[in-house]
């Protein structure tokens, strides 16, 4: 065990402050990394703030490490001491279920263990990214490729593989449309991975604030969904509709926006039950979807795919003093587009 | 113009009744079909019960037509006099659109035509099947091979449709695990389809009442579904499950019986706007999705593929005069499994 520091939420709703937590031992398989990086996920604050119940407190969050190998165990053979890696938002899973086997981790049937906000598998709770450092196993951490700042880096472990993994899975790629609505910590990513991938991309967000960020990342068309004109321009034009965001959508409307055989897949989504009619899914054998994350190997893919495209996130770096004042920017969308915690600060 | 026999609903929520309508003559393209039997889907009673508005009346239903060709146009190349033909659920559609240039005439950018309660190209109302005659274009008239009986082919041209097209797209086959939601005129056919595809076939239904019936039609299981055992049994179990109901269901519930990549395709569906949460799709990369009828040439397919495997519909023939009595019995669920009317008692 040793004694690391971090910043937690000490109790629901309380503003995170600096503490500090233990962090096992090094084990067999494990490697000890030293945090450099920490993005802010929305989901964090969900977590911090309780809103999700049943949170473990205190709560260190983040899910989006980029750090640096200073410790292996001594049966570790995919990493060395000083090798760039990255853990997102898993840490464990039962690897014996079928989806364990075929990758698909984050569907473990069991549960996978959460990087923060769980217990793993000896029943002690996990503590994440907002930390100096951390013990993870080394199947379950990425390498980062050489051409990715590590700080840019942090935010594809939970935004780049959330965008990238359902974007690869509903084939986007060139000849396909796709929308991605919202413009934030994922709908950002959304566009370059969608672009790089060789789709033409619309942002569809509220309004017209970021459409000039949002053609530089690539998007090919912007469109503010507050104009209902949108909605009968853009009638029947995508393939798949990437939507971001968190708040209940009119799902008719959106449904209406995809061709036949189009997917509107969800990788945000409000706690609430949503309202659709069926009737809009049965003209057009239109699929309405949901996709959560990415397993291990298709992390690494994703990582590997942003470094040869040369991007990785953009970011706001911070300070750790600043991660509450930070959470009400995020709250509020005032973030261009992920901000990332400067570890040294801890 | 053609004066020929129907039973036809005057208006909205009248009783059916005797009557005669007007075909048009029969064009260079058209075939003259003497219609010898017509199913009794639960959708004409919506329709001449205004359920769905905009109802055009007098309305003759019937979108399920097995009849003889008697006359044909002098373009006319794919039907001879004395042929075995069928007519479905439209009679028409743009033939321009990229749906339609791909076979997907139901989904035709430019609506359809349905068989009865629209308006052809000309403006004038359509009428269906519950009729001594129809004329038809032989582009949307599907040929009905030797190997089934015209009685029980005709329901083949909705209920069979209907469930083959989605079967087939979400890849229903061996090594497959396929639920049909509700043993009616859809289910039982779904049933049957999935089971001749080569899938293991699992009936849902509200009870055990048709059991003896859904395992000798194809079914490997048979699970009431007020019984709250069986959403603890058979979660995570299938591939595809396929609503045939239009009452609303629980769809967390159903939505959890799939596995991971599962699809809950409806081509039931209720007339109000139903109630899901977005995390039980999130949770397992599942879809929500809808399926209307089937293309015309994968009509033909599923008819020649039902011949091939030597099945038509459950049937109870009835008499004309029988059909109001047989709209209230399916409204209670009560007909193994589809009524089909003897067109020589009209």
């Amino acid at each position: 065990m040793t004694t690391v520091a971090a910043y937690a939420a000490p109790s629901a709703k309380a503003p995170l402050e600096r503490t500090t937590v233990e962090r096992r031992a090094v084990g067999e398989f494990d490697v000890l990394i030293d945090i450099k990086f920490a993005g802010i996920c929305h989901s964090d604050i969900h977590q911090a703030r309780d809103g999700w119940g049943e949170g473990i407190f205190p709560m260190v969050p983040g899910h989006e490490i980029a750090g640096v190998v200073t410790e292996t165990g001594s049966g570790v053979t995919k990493f060395a001491v000083g090798d760039r890696v990255g853990v997102g938002c898993m840490v464990d899973s039962c690897r014996e279920c079928d989806n364990c086997k075929a990758g698909l981790e984050q569907y473990c049937a069991k549960g996978n263990t959460g990087t923060y906000n769980a217990l793993d598998k000896n029943g002690d709770p996990t503590y994440g990214g907002y930390s100096t450092h951390i013990v993870v196993d080394e199947k379950y951490t990425l390498r980062i490729p050489d051409g990715l700042a590590l700080d840019e880096a942090a935010p594809l472990l939970c935004a780049g593989i959330t965008t990238y993994s359902p974007l690869k899975h509903w084939n986007a790629g060139p000849g396909k449309k796709v929308a991605v609505v919202g413009m934030g910590g994922l709908g950002h990513m959304g566009v370059k991975i969608a672009h790089a991938l060789g789709a033409e991309v619309t942002v569809l967000s509220q309004s017209l604030r970021k459409q000039e960020d949002g053609l530089k990342l690539g998007a090919d068309h912007y469109y503010a969904t507050s104009d209902p004109k949108t909605f009968e321009t853009l009638r029947g034009t995508f393939d798949i509709i990437l939507s971001t965001v968190s708040a209940p959508l009119d799902f008719g409307a959106y449904l209406s926006l995809l061709k036949t055989d189009g997917a509107l897949v969800n990788v945000g989504a409000p706690e609430e039950p949503i309202s659709v009619n069926l009737f809009s899914l049965i003209g057009g054998r239109k699929s309405l979807s949901g996709s959560g994350i990415g397993g291990i190997q298709e992390t690494q893919d994703m990582l590997d795919f942003c470094a040869e495209h040369g991007f990785g996130a953009e970011i706001e770096l911070i300070g750790a003093s600043e991660i509450n004042e930070a959470y009400e920017r995020v709250l509020n969308s005032d973030v261009r587009y992920r901000f990332v915690i400067d570890a040294a600060t801890i």
